[in-house]
């Protein structure tokens, strides 16, 4: 017979699931009720006008998938896809690769615009593709989670729709804690994931989709492949119907009903910065003792940062160490990264100068760095950004 | 801005979810870790474990789904079935009809053995087909949630073994509640909910395959069409490799730990017998008030009864007030059965003789039978069982 399960306390600092706010658990542990009760819906509604707000959207539409990121992305992915559907993606990370990998399983001819991991794709190459041949939809990934790179996407709404594309983003490691603004983008269908900078632990994903989104979906001529994930019947649920289709993830929701609350009470603008200003500060501290950011700095995704550990040291010896001896997770690198970079998280609740400087106090003692090069570095320019 | 989500103490005793132990309520709530962590990794390994036992199986693959009980039913259809599969599925309610979606939507050549609501599939009947026609994969309902049927399957594995189908059996609404004897019973595909009759909050849900499916699996000639659900890659997370597929929901694992440990803590064949006792009760006391159950009592699924209202009660009404004066949720009818029946759950935590007991009261006063009239029913069921 087992016991308990035994469960330590960590600075999650890895590229998710980030810490979560007190509150959050404690939404997480109220009496479950039922998926129809009243009192239900009227938190699904206020699930759903959070999530607007945190979008930046008025989109409808906007709803919070029963699974996590991935759960998401399938369903954007399965519900606008249609067998023979020409799709876009651009591919300069894992998290690409698996658009084109979702993609392809739902029927679409899909062309992959490759660039090197770390580097963003570039407008004018989504440009050319559309020129070159017209497509139903174009995808790109925001915060690339396995680069660290933020995807510059001011103007991409418009030009696909200008070519008769929907565009589709990933949002996954962006949302709440740098700008996404997806109706001033022109967005049609967005997605992300709880554990990132909403710091709400996973299991359930934010998901929304234009008018235009919906017409596509409206107008499918086959069934959507996944029957979980079919939003021609979960809007049903979610909209006024209030016709059942699964039975939605009940804790999860109170969970990210109390998240969302928090961002908005905090003020999206000054999460924005103060996932900035945090970052800003890793960046000084490790570059002070001879780490280098992975990425240049004008595409640089503040929630997530990979860089290069100095030569010689064993960065897988390295984490095991920083999880073992000081109960602080960050994450390897990803595919052909594995072993190039460390991936640094500094997301929602985990984003704080005590956890970057309890991160940099450690590594510098881990890595041989003199003592205080690192923090030193960060508490001045922290100290300079006036917090 | 939203205030913290308000919600009320139901009593939960619909179709799920059931009421949640406080100790998993407290396992929900208790820190977020990392999905690689290797706390986490024990602490899948022993949900694994407890998983066989539960399942009275030693299926290596034996998982937590990271979605609600639909999405272990898509799992189990999507990753067993490709185009051209000829697949038979029992159907005998909502949950068999979902199956035939599933299947179909997966590229099955599905043949549906359709039989009245409330009553199971006959084994002569699978045979029937069998022998018709080959199949790649039976497919039954073994706890029918919208009828309240509990269909017979002693024999049906070796059964569908000698003419080379594999079999697949629904057990949502009754692994926990009622005996489920996977490897006695030959079953090669099982999945079910977390928020029946194990008493978890919904959002993750058990599935395991024998090594005929695990075979079937392997040697698929196309990608499962779920990348989400897809168990060639979701294997290797559960098993030594650990490779990251996608971010599991954590919170939900440590609920499912706790819900799991518990009912080995109780017994199987103690927590059967107890969902058994005291649906007996519940049957007893209804019947003395002239509610009439809806499936014979041969084949009455104990966690979930289906049962008519007596003439000119109005069921919704009935429903509305029950949930409203009393804090009770019950279920109504499904499909055809809308406006017939009302579904009445005794589901783990919620399967106790206050529960009934207080349900019945109820029952009495809002459809003004006489006083005490179905409680000493009840009462005197329970007397006799000893209790």
């Amino acid at each position: 017979m087992n016991r308990p399960a035994d469960i330590p306390e960590r600075l999650l600092m890895g590229p998710g699931p980030s810490n979560v706010a007190p509150s959050v658990l404690e939404a997480l542990s109220r009496p479950t009720i039922g998926h129809l009760d009243p009192a239900f819906l009227v938190i699904m509604d206020q699930v759903q006008e959070m999530l607007r707000s945190v979008f930046n959207t008025d989109n409808p539409f906007t709803i919070a998938v029963s699974g996590t990121g991935s759960a998401a992305m399938e369903a954007a992915v399965d519900n606008l896809v249609e067998p023979g559907d020409r799709v876009i993606v651009g591919v300069n990370g894992v998290f690409g690769t698996r658009l084109v990998d979702m993609a392809g399983r739902a029927g679409a001819e899909v062309e992959a615009l490759e660039f090197d991991w770390g580097t963003p794709i570039p407008i004018e190459a989504v440009e050319e593709a559309l020129k070159r041949k017209p497509a139903d939809l174009v995808m790109l990934v925001h915060g690339e989670t396995s680069t660290g790179v933020m995807q510059p996407v001011e103007g991409v709404g418009a030009l696909c729709h200008e070519h008769g594309a929907l565009v589709l983003l990933d949002c996954v490691t962006s949302l709440g804690g740098a700008p996404v603004l997806l109706d001033t983008w022109e967005v049609d269908v967005c997605y992300s994931g709880a554990q990132k900078c909403l710091s709400v632990p996973p299991g359930v994903s934010p998901l929304t989709f234009s008018d235009r989104a919906v017409e596509k979906l409206e107008s499918r001529k086959q069934k959507v492949p996944s029957w979980y994930l079919d939003m021609s019947m979960i809007r049903n649920y979610w909209g006024e119907n209030r016709a059942y289709h699964h039975t939605a993830p009940i804790n999860m929701i109170y969970a990210l009903h109390e998240g969302l609350r928090l961002i908005l009470e905090e003020g999206l603008e000054k999460r924005w910065a103060r996932h900035l200003r945090h970052a800003e500060a890793l960046w000084a501290g490790l570059e002070a003792i001879g780490w280098e950011p992975f990425v240049g700095q004008e595409y640089r995704l503040p929630p997530l940062t990979t860089v290069r550990p100095p030569a010689g040291l064993d960065e897988k010896e390295f984490r095991g160490r920083l999880l073992e001896e000081h109960d602080i997770e960050i994450g390897g690198g990803l595919g052909p990264l594995a072993g190039q970079v460390v991936r640094v998280g500094l997301m929602g609740a985990s984003s704080t100068p005590e956890s970057l400087l309890r991160f940099l106090s450690a590594t510098e003692a881990l890595s041989g760095a003199p003592e205080g090069a690192a923090v030193d570095a960060a508490e001045h320019l922290l100290a300079q950004e006036g917090v």
